[in-house]
């Protein structure tokens, strides 16, 4: 089943697409797409859910996070090795492991707003992985017992912030509108092999990454069970699993996000984002 | 107003303390501490209410942690001069920002259970900051302002998982029960200067750290300012300012955690927190 959530921001509803690409809705199911349904059981009654059912949504309604309430997204850094390259670091003996606050969560297609001062916004198109079942110390083999499903992730960076600055990656990784998820959260029945999806992200109509989820270093049964080393993993929690080769900071010479700018991405079997890039406008405290 | 919440882990109520130091319940007033009820209009009603008139708790409840449903702990690295000394760094130009993520936290008194493998656990007691008005690009001179209330923090930490393996902080920041807040969550009106609150932490007994909030060197009104350029804060995001001279990790020779060991600490105003350590118990996935 492919979850959306529609409508203006924090008063989504519950979506599904159905076979034709028709969105309808779930409203009469459950009341938002949240981590308390993403546990086998419930994610299997509402995987019987026939869509053709259900009502179809006849406007053309803004797509929000295709999840309400995520836990917590932790997000892997250089897992590609073509991209560790680029990035001018050697590809890392374990995973480096950090965290995007979940205010940096949006929309598929809100638009991104560049942070006030931003020189070097940069794009990463990933594969996150949703927990479904929570645990700690999961074993690799028992790993993808533990997954809900997947969605597209665009990791969203501020270079300057989050390696000229001082400290952790923090700082760069953080921006409202960094982290936009979906379109959709594809359940794991629907993704025959999670490591052969291509995946690729257009600046402006122009090809800037262009890989296949099959490129990973760390694979996600690892990485699933490698973070839940280090922290507990709970239902809808999201793991990004990394960017291949092509982001902006990688370019010769490098390139890096402008107001006009539109970046649009695919992940194979998880639909497409699209993003506007906007200027700074200049709203403070409360905004 | 100093709220409590009690009650066995996920089924805590709310509660208060009053003048006496006893515990009452807030359960007519308010389903649970959380969020939603630290904007400064609902806040000033809860604070309202006279503490006299509510129910006394009589049996011996354990103490949760004193916010439900934080959204994220953003942590301030390396704030007092001293404790930069002893980690071996230099005092940052700029502050150190990570996040512990929101599974990490656990009651004032919970056990704290270390994890597989641990050898480097150490202690921080910290001042939180619990944000009551969010916003973004906070000016500093209206930060206080956005302020709810104050808690204890105690940021514990593997050393050994944070410094000695791949990449950023968060891998050692973040195992379940690192991050126990409370007992109380201080309403701002209580604490007449968060710059001027004495900072104790024991272990067995032995007074390992005895600071005093006066010697950040980044002081709360800039913290906020500083980190909502970065991320937008939210009603329920704490902030952890960071930790005086004393962590194990600055023994010499260096002093970590091992089963049987007792923290106590204690910010003046805030009250205490007391953490059994234990050794990992072999539990795995889903426990």
């Amino acid at each position: 089943m492919k979850f959306v959530r529609f409508g203006p921001p924090g008063r989504e509803r519950p979506g599904c697409i159905d076979a034709e690409g028709r969105l309808r809705s779930l409203a009469s199911y459950l009341p938002d797409i949240s981590r308390e349904y993403l546990d086998p059981d419930r994610l299997s009654r509402l995987k019987s859910i026939d869509p053709r059912e259900l009502p179809i949504v006849t406007s053309s309604e803004r797509l929000g996070p295709c999840l309400a309430d995520v836990g917590k997204l932790v997000c892997v850094g250089l897992n590609y090795a073509d991209h560790a390259e680029e990035a001018g670091m050697t590809a890392p003996a374990e995973p480096i492991l950090f965290m995007k606050p979940t205010s940096s969560i949006a929309g598929p297609d809100d638009d991104l707003r560049l942070p006030r001062g931003a020189t070097k916004g940069d794009w990463e198109v990933e594969l996150g992985v949703v927990i479904g079942l929570g645990g700690k110390y999961i074993e690799e083999a028992e790993a993808m017992a533990h997954v809900a499903g997947y969605c597209m992730v665009n990791d969203i960076s501020e270079r300057c912030y989050q390696l000229e600055g001082t400290g952790q990656w923090l700082k760069g990784k953080s921006a409202d509108g960094f982290g936009p998820i979906g379109p959709w959260l594809v359940t794991a029945d629907e993704i025959a092999d999670p490591h052969a999806l291509t995946m690729r992200l257009d600046v402006n109509g122009w090809r800037a990454q262009d890989g296949t989820s099959g490129s990973m270093i760390f694979r996600i049964p690892f990485l699933i069970s490698y973070i839940s080393r280090f922290m507990s993993l709970a239902p809808g929690d999201i793991i990004a699993t990394g960017t291949p080769a092509g982001v902006g900071m990688g370019q010769k010479p490098p390139v890096y996000l402008k107001p006009g700018d539109v970046m649009e991405l695919e992940i194979e079997g998880l639909g497409r984002q699209r993003q506007r890039v906007l200027a700074w406008d200049g709203a403070g405290a409360g905004a």
